[in-house]
């Protein structure tokens, strides 16, 4: 269904899609788990090219390609790389594109994964293209929900931070909308769910509420996902100092939220939430993490046209 | 032939060995584009020292040594090595000599690839060595003129740009000397062809042609090599911007050309080649790119002492 | 014995798990120089964080990893990573955890390996953690003396150099104590091994001498440890000059050693042994950095439950 395919939105995908993607990671997690030695991508060769560092994301599809027994080329720092000498992205991809059978890349230019898919003739997977799309982590967004809550209809959920800019949380609200579910808005007045987005969401049938009440939104949701306020956003830096302990989920937090509320985050988190609760067995952001493995060994491998059994 | 050999110029070849090279290629490139899996270098490590980043021909590289089935350990950076404590490069390289089967390596300091091959018991490869030499470009070069002309003599050959320090002209002049071809320079008058270069050809029996008229050299040529000309050569940047224009490769000028002219060049390409032409057929310049895998696959295996049937 | 155990310090070490390293680092020095493709690791993803760059610990881990049919994921530099952005230290190893079967890392700070262990739930391998423990090196350390000499009692060792400040000697003089040995440590004034570890070497058993008399130290010597002495540790940049010609290692004072006498550093080598030596058969600093590789892949083999026969 996806084979040959490049992977560039959240929104490109059909929910058979959605659904093979979630079922190929769960097989290749079980088979991960039971420590079996997958050759599915025997002689392959996966280029990751990270033209803005971001170590996690290529750690985890460097460690994905691997586990899928494929080899890895990558390159870690654009600094380094021939666009230093002014060469164009197309002209980049097109000669990286005979070195490899899948080409990985993150890019800190808007819109760059759609002009780089357009030169590859291999798939193509966005790994994140500046405030554009980073669909690999909505996808083990859902995946990762799926797991901890048994589903994804029928929930609440609670968005908490910086849902302005958070590229995240927009991806993940629109995956959401496709099944039935209540959303909450929760964050600073400057940070707010951008309106079109919002009435995007209502307009897919999705339940929502917007309050800076956390305490009641918690009372009634299934899970959180908290984001990251990050002082740059603010004008004002005493506005910042002022409204970031609002946003920390905490054990009294959690004390007075709905029981056995999952919590998620896409890391790195700095103090958004506490450490006291990484026991909590519903601190779901590590599995969440480890997740990413699954889902982009799925997509690595739905892409070259691979059946999972 | 070449096991246990270094490659470290492009002199050092005699005609027997470059067939054989270019034969080993070509059985590489068939097996690949038939998805066959390779285990030639099965167990092997290769080293991939860069000691200035040159990011295309280390991935170009490692995607070869990954293609037979060797590991790669890589160092994409000096700034981060023992070298920045003091360390001899003598001292670097018999230290990793200890580490790995074959040693590829990248430095700025013309002459450093003879002194790491002399300190290394394993097979050696010099992947640059400042404005010396960079065997394996012209290697991929003549590689690429085969398999686009079917063969390597009784050819009319354009070389476009930086004559003057263009080390890949240099290579490939010399080697194309090996075989009956007509060579023809063209160069802004600062950038000529060095005299005992040229004079180096002739001795060969190369027929040698110097002019400033593009357009007739290229209406007898059946390939051109386009080289960039980069501003930093010239101390007068009025002559750079007004020289620059009148060694652009585009449509009119291919129109123009004998029919069926190939374009080369080592990439990357700033505005030398227009990119309107990327589709027109003779332009051959991205195909050259990934030829540097083969032969650098053909050149790992023959040092390791593997004949491909 | 050490399956699932995490490496820390030198001192975790009972007298047979020391002989189990040795024995399996022998194991696979054989091998490996028997040209046998080794799969012990396969399928399994070891990752190499150096968060301090450290190519030649890096290298060697790396290759050991990639020599057992492991794979490797690899981060060189901590600037490119999300401890950039803030995350903590447990966080990342949290993460990283999910990605890997085993961690090794290098850190700059003291006292962090301890910290990075306690959050892994995979074994954890210390690579170097600022001015605490570096256990590999002290490892390939004794493996070198045994393999040079044959055994590791009954010796004459002199240490000589930084003995202050230098890790490697604080490591391996600890690990010399479990064998019957005199060490004779030979320094300038204000790089005195410091009083305690002294001590701590004499009520374990040792005879030690303090000297500044190297020539008749090296005359009753099998073997001297060189370190060296950096420029940066004096307050008084004409004390250095002064000094370091009296700790270099050149032919006239091989010459007046005992005869035989094996040669090790940890390398890199600045000027403290004079490369006129380096064919000299008792010169093992060489030997001694590739045997870094068979310590490595008995560690790693070690801690995943490896057997090797």
């Amino acid at each position: 269904m996806l084979k040959g395919k490049d992977i560039l939105t959240t929104a490109q995908f059909s929910l058979p899609e959605l659904n093979l993607i979630m079922d190929t990671a769960a097989k290749y997690e079980e088979k991960i788990k039971a420590q079996e030695i997958i050759r599915d991508l025997d002689g392959k060769v996966v280029a990751c090219l990270f033209f803005e560092p971001s170590t996690r994301t290529r750690l985890s599809f460097e460690s994905a390609a691997n586990r899928l027994g494929a080899r890895v080329i990558s390159m870690a720092n654009a600094a380094s790389s021939s666009v230093a000498k002014g060469e164009s992205l197309p002209d980049t991809i097109r000669t990286v594109d005979g070195y490899a059978d899948i080409i990985v890349m993150r890019h800190p230019m808007t819109g760059s994964a759609q002009i780089a898919a357009d030169n590859a003739q291999h798939p193509f997977i966005n790994a994140g293209d500046g405030s554009g799309q980073h669909p690999t982590q909505a996808l083990l967004d859902i995946y990762t929900i799926r797991k901890e809550r048994g589903n994804l209809s029928d929930l609440t959920i609670t968005f908490l931070g910086d849902l302005k800019y958070g590229r995240t949380v927009h991806s993940l609200g629109y995956l959401m909308t496709l099944f039935k579910n209540k959303m909450i808005f929760v964050s600073p007045p400057s940070l707010k769910m951008p309106a079109e987005l919002t009435a995007d969401f209502r307009n897919r049938g999705a339940e929502i509420e917007e309050t800076d009440d956390l305490k009641s939104a918690l009372a009634q949701s299934d899970l959180v996902y908290v984001t990251r306020i990050q002082r740059e956003r603010f004008e004002n830096p005493e506005e910042y100092e002022r409204l970031k302990g609002s946003y920390i989920i905490d054990q009294k937090i959690i004390d007075e939220a709905k029981k056995g509320i999952t919590i998620l985050h896409p890391l790195p988190r700095v103090d958004e939430i506490s450490t006291e609760i990484d026991d909590y067995e519903g601190a779901a952001y590590f599995r969440q993490a480890h997740n990413g493995i699954y889902i982009r060994m799925a997509l690595l491998a739905l892409v070259s046209g691979i059946k999972v059994i």
